[in-house]
């Protein structure tokens, strides 16, 4: 039987950082990452392959990352964890003896139990390239491509599924606006504008209530009664947590049906065995509460947790503060920490301030993006609960410094006085530099 | 006479956000501000002036932004600061008296005091627009320019003066690398190679000892006799506080010999008087010394607690980290905080950690670019000192989240953990995010 210290399973954003943070902690220790795929995919490059990448095997994680780190990597599928023995068994028969365990399993996409999801050109973001190679062709021929969901992978989908292409795009959305749940009102209507202008289509409250067609999709129907035509559908509904492995290893599930973790990550059922990214259950930054959040920003931090965590209990898990970006067409967009109107639900009491510059100075250099920061605090105690941007390309970086900011528990008294470098080809000039002008006019609506 | 609540001196990078901040602060306080020009240059643009640009008219800060913040403005010369009566003269015999007052007067180039600066063609960073329009005519006309001084200023405008031109642009530098005081070694020569590859020379560890010519310039003479032909020079070899009417009033000059203040950006001379900016003493933040730093982004940030201090002693000025930013071509550098030779010459105990990766995900994304993070932290607590990026046109709010990690001492374990959000487009991929695996690679350093 082999042996490794660790057996980490799975290889993607959470179980490539758990294999190597755990190398770079504890050099002395054998490293041995199982997955199912032969070539994984770069999970948020999806949607891009579609349009601007132009095919899967353009977007995949190279394995010298793990060879450059002394990982060991065996291409198979675990299917079971004997957790008394500490042995895990791969498909084929198989069988590696671990000292610690890691559960990378991440999830798959959410199919919305609607009558036609089972018909043929009914896609979702699967990661497999040769499904993704099949799905590419059918978008290349597909006149009329519906979106199922909004969110940021169906808004990323649509707009590259439009790309160079003569087809009609229509993305469906249960809530009033597209991204709803990322960005505040204001936001999401520029984006929905940015579609609009890529010629996209979105329909809002509006549900899918069945797939039509023969053994091809043809239309959706919508509830109401209305029907749409379509001959490629493509879901973006989202995720659930990948995790038979672990329930059937008696392994605890959690609220969110993610596998229950403590502030460690390790499971709440056995102090060998850790869990990150999508298949782990997660909490907010501020209420504490379970969340529903995945990305892969964020499996990447816990996976950095557990490969720290694994023999020695070194960090904690702050939990998830929720930072994410994306671009429509040239406009990016990005959020961190709560939006306001989640604030509001969860009981601050919010001040907000505002501030909208060209993200290159002056404002005649060539590039130059008008960059919107919203910044969110609560009024009790002035300190920062999250924030939102849309502008130009820096607007990734921009949500990350407001994201060290919401880490810190600054206040806007305190962002008001960052010290930020400026330079006339790479951000906003000192004075209008968004971010500490948006903090000093909360201050001043906190004074009133 | 004129009465004012406030009067700021100065209507540049540091007088603009102090008046701001003021009316945002005390919006019952009413706020003159009097400068000495008709039109105000954007300090960080005047480079891109002669190539980018195009024309100093293009490089204005708008006067909207005095207007639409209820700032009155004079534009007019001080001559004199009566302190007992609390009075400024202003030439033409105007007077106003003030209840606290701002001086935000900047800096002026140094002239070097060699023979021949004041021969015809020989030019500074003069933020005076028929000035720079001369100055863009000349560039344009010249075959040999020669730029004294390879820091930040002296780079960009080799940079710009090459632009679209077929002349010849050498730069000269009195020590071994351009941007020496700014960069480490490793990325100097980066930066060195960025010029070369552009048709800029760069002669390093050379003195000029006189500019030669007649009227106008034809040479100028290194120490050791050797002659560089120029029809025109451009120096770029720092700039001094401008504290003659603060001298003239009786206020304290500290050891840069720039007005000396207190942490609250008081004049420690008269608690009516305040400084901020180029004309103001600065602090180091980790060593607390006297700095000769002079950068628009601190100026604003000191106008800022200036702003806010003027009624009410609220925020400490808490020492200059120091972030800058540029770009040669298209390859952008940035330094926040120590570099790794200062944090030596500080006397810490250093470790570095450093991570290369695409700015995009994949690498194959269009306009991705290889950007490498260095991050210097204490091996004595593991805090952060500083940190170092070269890369894309992220770089700019790259370097500001490493100034945001600074200013709240976080350590190299804090940093590993960093929670950011990532997409194809905008960053790097969340797995080889350059910030938090350059500080789990000096975790693992600090473990050895």
């Amino acid at each position: 039987m082999k042996k490794s210290d660790v057996v980490v399973i799975g290889g993607s954003a959470g179980g490539i950082p758990a294999a190597i943070s755990c190398r770079r902690r504890y050099p002395e220790k054998s490293v041995l990452l199982i997955r199912k795929e032969e070539q994984v995919l770069i999970p948020c490059g999806l949607p891009y392959i579609f349009g601007t990448v132009g095919s899967p095997e353009k977007n995949l994680i190279p394995d010298a990352m793990l060879k450059n780190n002394g990982i060991e990597l065996i291409i198979g599928e675990v299917e079971e964890i004997d957790r008394d023995k500490k042995v895990v068994s791969i498909a084929g028969g198989e069988t590696v003896s671990y000292d610690k365990l890691v559960s990378a399993t991440g999830s798959s996409p959410v199919i919305l139990p609607i009558p036609g999801v089972d018909k043929e050109n009914v896609f979702s973001a699967i990661k497999d390239v040769a499904y993704l190679n099949n799905m590419l062709d059918k978008v290349n021929q597909a006149k009329d491509i519906i979106i199922i969901g909004g969110g940021f992978i169906g808004v990323e989908f649509a707009d590259e599924c439009k790309k160079n292409r003569d087809n009609s795009v229509t993305i469906i959305e249960i809530l009033p606006h597209c991204l709803e749940l990322a960005l505040d009102e204001e936001f999401c209507i520029e984006a929905e504008r940015g579609l609009a202008e890529r010629g996209i289509k979105l329909l809002t409250n509006k549900r899918v209530e069945a797939i039509l067609g023969n053994k091809q999709v043809s239309a959706v129907r919508l509830a109401g009664g209305q029907e749409r035509k379509a001959d490629m559908v493509i879901m973006g509904v989202g995720a659930r947590p990948n995790t038979e492995l672990a329930e059937k290893a008696g392994l605890q599930i959690g609220p969110t049906r993610a596998i229950a973790v403590d502030r460690f990550m390790r499971t709440i059922t056995d102090p060998n065995i850790f869990a990150c990214g999508d298949c782990a259950e997660k909490y907010a930054y501020f209420s504490g509460k379970p969340s529903r959040i995945m990305l892969a920003s964020i499996a990447g931090a816990e996976g950095r947790i557990v490969g720290a965590n694994l023999f020695d209990t070194r960090y904690r898990n702050c939990g998830e503060i929720g930072v994410f970006s994306t671009i429509i067409g040239e406009q990016a967009f990005g959020c961190a920490g709560l939006i306001e109107r989640m604030a509001r639900q969860e009981g601050y009491d919010v001040v907000t301030g505002e501030a909208t510059a060209p993200d290159r100075h002056p404002g005649l250099m060539p590039g130059a993006t008008s960059t919107k920061v919203k910044l969110i605090f609560s009024k009790d105690n002035g300190l920062l609960l999250g924030g939102e941007v849309s502008g130009g390309r820096g607007t990734g970086e921009l949500t990350n410094i407001i994201s060290a900011c919401i880490q810190n528990d600054m206040t806007a008294y305190e962002v008001s006085l960052f010290q930020m470098g400026t330079h006339p080809a790479l951000t906003a000039s000192p004075m209008v530099y968004q971010l500490v002008n948006a903090a000093e006019l909360a201050v001043k609506a906190m004074a009133r």
